[in-house]
């Protein structure tokens, strides 16, 4: 059988695996902290190990294993085709040939992907967005990414940076958000910016279960406790989880406006909410969309959880290496 | 050679004429008030009318003319598969199955497409987008619309509803639309806000030489008088440019990260003030995108003016026609 080697490169951890080349399954899957701040060579030497590792793992249990290349996700901006990662906040890393590195530590051929636009691929192949044909993924965490789907192929864009939709403003001259703009998705609906929202409110002397769950240290409050307050009843909690409906039902709703999706898949740790989440997005963005686009349309959460990245760096690969690209 | 009839259905006027397969020229072409208040079945009958004349026109130059067919554009939502206009608040129509009227009146292939599609498709075709692989047209009329170009060939979505950028918020709760949202980039830059936003403030007492120029009837105050008095230093049209610029910056810079266009092309009314509303936009999108989106993407305005609805129209016939819709 045909294998591909999926590479996960996160700002908080690496996970490595083989994939098998139709989707159905992932063998010698290995999990490690990234501690990005000893630079990009020892990340990138992890990560080859790891992939060595994975590789010895399928030829034990498949003896006609082909491996036909390693597909790595990583934060973006970055160059699929010239293999090089501009700049990665998260990972301090500027100008990796990151393609070329993971190719002379490996020897097989090599494809690099930004990592929400991998983790969307991988829903789109074998998850929540399988049957979609145009495919918009949303990925809550920290930040928000997303990526594009088209006919089952990743649309880049003229120069791969296509899909950045935690930086489209909702809000004119609204919250000043890390990438310099004002009024940015990203700056109300992050996972970092939903616990920050409640944050603020109790500084501001608003009462809520959230000062208790976080034994009296605010900045201990997640976006996962917020939920998990606003499902106990607490009312600031829920107010904080309404208007995060409110932001993101407006962002998606132009989504819709603009592309007309059959599927909007949301990924990434605020989409663990799940229902309580997706419920009053729904509605919001029926409010504020047209008919014909919200009729069209399934708003779902992902399948996949902490595998999407290298199911989806190793289909990535598949579509480059067809391009010529790695 | 080869002959397709492009037909503008517009609010105000029909537009017809005969467009060579290649896109060199246009013959025959005729416009003609809409006057859509007589009802579907007199405008159809006009075009088809206007059609046979210019289709006269085209074997008297060339008599060796092949008419291929008939490209028909018309203010949306429209499905092209089912050939059906489903609701056009500007003609008064309801599930009017154009392509089938067309097809019956002139004997011949037909196939229908939005108008701000056809627009910006003629402009990647033979206009100012010719060398976009990745264009987004933005229509700046009475309303806001829109069109998605990728490699030649409009982006339909999954039902023919994607590229109504006119409906993208960027005001949360901003200015109420009349597609019932509030804060949609139409509300605040269509040729009819411009003109809404200065007469409201002339309105609140400010002074502006637009009172003279629309003779005391604020109400004929247009998008163009705006553009006009700011080119003679009046204050109050320069601000409310400068804020246009502002919000449609914002609208676009939005559609730079989502889509990472190589070339965005403004048309429309609006788009004749040309670098007075360009070169503040251009400045304002470069401030608000990501520098790798804004890199590669130039912000041009149309070339094709009053016949791109018809040589868009015939061109869409082609693609069409060739993907077996018509």
């Amino acid at each position: 059988m045909k294998w591909v080697i999926g590479i996960d490169i996160g700002g908080t951890n690496l996970v490595v695996g083989a994939v098998a080349h139709d989707g159905s399954r992932v063998i010698g899957d290995i999990t490690q902290p990234t501690n990005a701040s000893r630079g990009a060579n020892a990340v990138i030497g992890d990560v080859v190990t790891m992939a060595r590792s994975a590789i010895a793992d399928v030829r034990r249990a498949d003896p006609a294993a082909e491996i036909v290349g390693a597909g790595a996700g990583a934060p973006g901006p970055l160059d699929t085709r010239k293999g090089v990662v501009f700049l990665t906040p998260n990972l301090g890393w500027v100008n990796v040939p990151l393609r070329q590195r993971i190719r002379d530590g490996l020897g097989i051929p090599v494809a690099i992907e930004n990592d929400a636009n991998c983790a969307v691929l991988a829903e789109c192949w074998i998850g929540a967005a399988r049957q979609g044909k145009y495919v918009i993924g949303l990925t809550l965490g920290t930040g928000i990414g997303g990526g594009i789907v088209i006919g089952g192929k990743l649309y880049h864009g003229a120069s791969d940076a296509a899909g950045e939709f935690g930086h489209m403003t909702i809000q004119l001259n609204g919250r000043l958000c890390g990438c310099g703009n004002h009024g940015c998705i990203e700056a109300y609906a992050s996972a970092r910016a939903i616990a920050r929202r409640a944050i603020e409110r109790i500084e501001a002397g608003e009462v809520s279960e959230l000062t208790a769950m976080a034994k009296g240290d605010l900045n201990s409050v997640t976006s996962r406790m917020v939920y998990e307050a606003a499902a106990h009843g607490d009312q600031l909690a829920q107010d904080v989880a309404d208007r995060t409906a409110e932001y993101l039902g407006a962002a998606i709703a132009n989504l819709l406006n603009i592309f007309n999706p059959d599927i909007v898949v949301i990924l990434g740790g605020v989409s663990h909410a799940g229902e309580a989440l997706l419920e009053p997005l729904r509605r919001e963005v029926a409010s504020r969309a047209f008919k014909p686009a919200v009729d069209a349309c399934r708003i779902v959460a992902g399948e996949l959880q902490g595998l999407a990245g290298v199911y989806g760096a190793a289909r990535s690969f598949m579509d480059q290496h067809e391009a010529g690209l790695t």
